[in-house]
């Protein structure tokens, strides 16, 4: 059996593709994100501008984090040393899984190790504990949702993306009797589009399903303590289970599910992804406390977020670039082409030292192929200034089409 | 639809078998591990020596370790920020890649968030790429390699645990033609006792099957640089890939997968479990890549442990207690039944302060339910001989077995 040969033959379809990834050697800076350093290749090793991290509101540099995070470093250690049931249940994570449950309104809430392991370990969990359960499914959710959904073993029903008639046509499709779970994201992230909460529970209180909404894009970034467009539309009593991050807005790692007292019990008792792993560090559990916290109270960079996303998107706009729609704090600009848009990538690192990863299949469907920019509260008018005319220079250098994409 | 009592009813299980497991709530004091600081319930709050914890070799708390992640938090801030992919490939990554290749002296090297989803990424894609693949996978074998096959949807064939004999059967019964993938471990964590690696290896090349073990009981503790038992037995360069993790012996938390340059690409390029989620915050790889560096040098804390290890064996036998056999830093003392099991565990705790955590089903087969020592380099034989002491009381008072167990 030639093994070599087959794994060989793996890589180069994703040559041929065009979307071989080449990951790309940085350090930020703590102090002056969003710049950062990177290394090796694109006329490096150079100072570089950032402008497609998920640490939407640069908590990753808070004073408050990283103190938070030196503490429990010197006062506990470095890793929790086993799994939650076995040593690794640390004080730091009894109480940030008090202080998820009060930010979402709910009884309960259970940490993991990732927000994609939350995803998968829970959505997999519920299926199996309700016998004959059908999953719907929005068309563009998760990764980790669909892994999730898969493991469960339940029957999944895909909805086209926030399509409530859809939605709505395959619950009445199915048995009346059958247990029912709606699964969905609020701020889909390459879109920036926002799921109709209020009226997916409608549906799921009219046909008799629970609802399990993955806020990840937006924890931290709307409602006003920053529990997500759940708590921006007052709906999240609504919705049965609300799942979130601690990697993006608040800055630091690791994954949540909030909920009922017993379902979260059922999860933390049945979920193999949760039970058989070591838990959270301990510094990152108190990196993520503090910053949490910090959120709940500040507004000052969830408004700075909003502003800096609007203007850039007005001067792409005036630019004639082909910023697509989006309703929220990202700013995707459509290239249809996975060797356009690294092509392009490309040249705005190695010659102006603007750092955005083209976005390829499969993260997002072939011909879509887009550059993602997430502009934060701490990227200045002069930067997008910057962004912006070379955006218009390569599009004019590569003959890209300027116009507004659909 | 009840959901409601169908949650309730899945915990009322639990209770009913006597596993409803409850997270002790606990602190590691920095400095003076294994000594932690217990909080609600137990007689406490008060201070408690741990004797269950993963990090074998204490380097949870070892300066270089704590020094290494204070400078990354102070350099890159708290969280990577993005996929590995998306802006969230530190330097600190590359050169841990480097560095875990080089211990297990193999080409490449891929981080994860954990070794539960090293296991399940790598053995599912693996799995995917292998048209027709056949997975022989020892019967032992962690909850995560079992989630990876499963996940790749290969045929599997399970073997009777470190069974050559059964495992040529199946070997041999197997279509010559078919691709196939050996899955085991070095160190089993429950029961303490070694795959026989080389012979397993001899069977590979026979029958023309491709190999992977988890080393992740064994890395930092076993062989010259803690490249684990295969590196011990002189035969990591027979084994196709070599899984291990950074939240045990190397007192961290993450884990990674090594192999040739084109299995570990194809890893990278085609598993969601690694595409789709924030990658380690780079103050975990920080301090991860200061202890796999320490341990590559360093002999005494690997001494330290088996010295540890063979005393507390030596003291349990003496005192009549049911040590499990073991060849391990692993000391299994056998109860058979989880609520037993669990009511030492919670004596030892609130009257003796002592820290170990009941083993119940489904993390070992019901009937073998047991406490799980894990005595480092930094238990003192004076708390060795507490510890015995106490364990003899509780059996006498319970009117337990006080024979060694088979």
């Amino acid at each position: 059996m030639d093994y070599e040969s087959i794994f060989k033959a793996a890589i180069d379809r994703l040559h041929d593709e065009g979307r071989y990834r080449v990951f790309i050697d940085i350090l930020r800076t703590k102090g002056s994100f969003p710049n950062a350093h990177c290394f090796h290749g694109h006329n490096g090793p150079k100072p570089i501008t950032v402008w497609c991290s998920n640490d939407y509101l640069g908590m990753g540099q808070h004073p408050t984090v990283v103190e938070a995070m030196e503490e429990a470093l010197h006062s506990v250690g470095a890793g929790s040393g086993g799994t939650r049931n076995i040593g690794g249940n640390t004080h730091y994570h009894v109480e940030l899984e008090a202080e998820l449950a009060s930010l979402h309104g709910k009884e309960a809430a259970l940490l993991f190790t990732s927000g994609y392991v939350s995803n998968e370990a829970a959505l997999s969990t519920l299926g199996k504990l309700l016998p004959g359960c059908i999953i719907f499914s929005d068309e563009l959710n998760h990764a980790s949702m669909i892994a999730g959904i898969r493991t469960s073993g339940c029957e999944k029903r895909v909805f086209r993306h926030n399509d409530l008639d859809h939605l709505e046509q395959l619950l009445d499709e199915a048995p009346a009797d059958a247990p029912k779970l709606i699964a969905f994201e609020s701020v889909y992230s390459m879109d920036g589009d926002i799921a109709p909460i209020a009226e997916i529970c409608d549906l799921a209180d009219k046909y008799g399903a629970i609802t399990y909404l993955d806020e990840v894009h937006a924890v931290g970034m709307y409602g006003q303590h920053g529990g997500g467009i759940s708590e921006r539309d007052g709906v999240a009593d609504r919705v049965t289970l609300i799942e979130g991050t601690l990697g993006k807005a608040f800055g630091v790692m690791g994954g949540y599910v909030t909920a009922d007292r017993n379902i979260i019990d059922c999860i933390r008792s049945y979920a193999p992804g949760f039970i058989f792993t070591t838990s959270l560090s301990p510094v990152l559990v108190a990196g993520a406390l503090a910053s949490v916290r910090h959120l709940k109270a500040s507004q000052e960079e969830r408004a700075g977020q909003q502003a800096g996303a609007a203007m850039l998107k007005a001067k792409f706009r005036d630019a004639g670039l082909p910023v697509m729609d989006s309703v929220t704090h990202i700013v995707p600009l459509l290239v249809g082409c996975p060797v356009e848009a690294k092509r392009i990538s490309d040249i705005l690192l190695a010659e102006y030292g603007l750092y955005v990863q083209p976005i390829n299949f499969p993260t997002v469907p072939r011909g879509t192929e887009r550059l993602r920019f997430t502009p934060g509260p701490i990227h200045t008018e002069a930067m997008m200034d910057e962004l912006t005319e070379a955006l218009v220079e390569i599009w004019g250098r590569l003959e890209l089409q300027a116009v507004k994409a659909a």
